[in-house]
């Protein structure tokens, strides 16, 4: 069951809108835990010309939703604290990993670290899920 | 002083990457308030298909950084936590209002609602900037 | 049944273990809405002098709890997140008020803002209640 | 140098009048690491019965004290963020653990751990501090 969940959540992520527009990809994945990244790109620069907020916590989030989704119940966000720490290094790539710190039976609780190439603490995290009863609706597409 | 400073920031907003690419817009600035938009577009769904929690935050983040930056100085993020209360209505404009709580010299808190066009809350949000002691560097462009 | 639970609930907090060691007191409480205060008394005091944060957030987390619990259904805290703005003028009152941003059937959130006599604003909170299926237990002592 | 802030902190945190109410003790102190502990006592219950969320944050909060300030520099709560995930074992100690993330000439990011005697993660937290020039003012006290 477990692998099953997770190759689905894979083919998800791969063809996910928003992943594909922000151009992160799913390293790994497993249950509690996932790990993405994303390469630098010119178009997440912000109004100083260094990286948007709004693209590090996209990274956050895509490893907040694949590890919260971990387990084939339907999982949604109820609460992202993040704290930014420092500016990335220029053009390199960045990765978010989120670790499950603690499941109920309706909430789950993530911390998520991102890091840059040079292994900086660029932000943490700590995320909270709601889950929901049903099982994630897209387990039996190929 | 502070026509310059808005009128510097909305010209820069324009040009920013990051806004291009997820299509927001500054609706109104004024010292310690901002005002954003985004149209909901088929490229920023998640995996069940909803608007992604990182769109969401994009635009929090965008009203933000409009925000505190206003006075004329620069300010960066510090700490930024969203509770996401229902998704939006599908297929119209979200927008996201960020007004000033409390400002002192080196920081400065902001509190941001997100909205869809049927008046829904959509998310809450608290954030923190710190505020360096430099001026805004593009406030001479044209 | 409004005014049955809003009394069940000022009769059990005027008798909280808790309430009575912090000194608080519940002043207003509508659906959805409480007022506390809390006269600052030196035993309150941290390693500087000054009030500690963890009697800044008693004072929050007393407004939150009869705020959430107001609706006659047992809530239980999830999240809270606290920003301090700065100290309190000393020798004082502290006053929390907390006000429902929004409620749906398992979880409500609510911003929380504390002042001093001054009117000054020492903290920003905003907390996530989960919303129990049972009912207060208490709603039928006298 | 490190040795003369750590010991009088202990100094200070033995005679802190907010953690005498609370029977707060400082089990572990180094830099940026902490420990404390707290018994439980009917008189921190809440109108449930149950231990209050502003007890829990009192003894989380007193962690990031000691270990935001163990550096010898005088540091402040900016913002905390706690996510409550279940009611402690009744009747025993709980502890909490602060462990600096990241550190910076003006801020400092810390992960607080409350855990019950059975190891039960009670709650998580992340805590940001702001880090004034002026040295600790009771490092020369005896």
């Amino acid at each position: 069951m477990n692998d099953k969940v997770i190759s689905s959540i894979v083919r998800r992520i791969k063809s996910e809108p928003y992943a594909r527009k922000m151009g992160i990809k799913l390293v790994e994945l497993a249950p509690g835990r996932a790990l993405v990244e994303m390469q630098f790109k010119e178009d997440t620069t912000n109004i100083f010309g260094m990286i948007h907020g709004g693209a590090i916590f996209s990274l956050i989030d895509e490893a907040f939703q694949a590890s919260c989704n971990s387990h084939g119940q339907v999982a949604v966000a109820l609460n992202v604290n993040v704290t930014y720490h420092q500016p990335p290094e220029k053009g390199g790539k960045l990765k978010a990993e989120s670790l499950e710190l603690h499941r109920s039976k309706r909430t789950a609780t993530y911390e998520i670290r991102v890091t840059d190439e040079g292994d900086n603490l660029i932000a943490s995290c700590q995320a909270l899920a709601y889950r929901k009863k049903e099982p994630l609706p897209f387990l039996d597409e190929q």
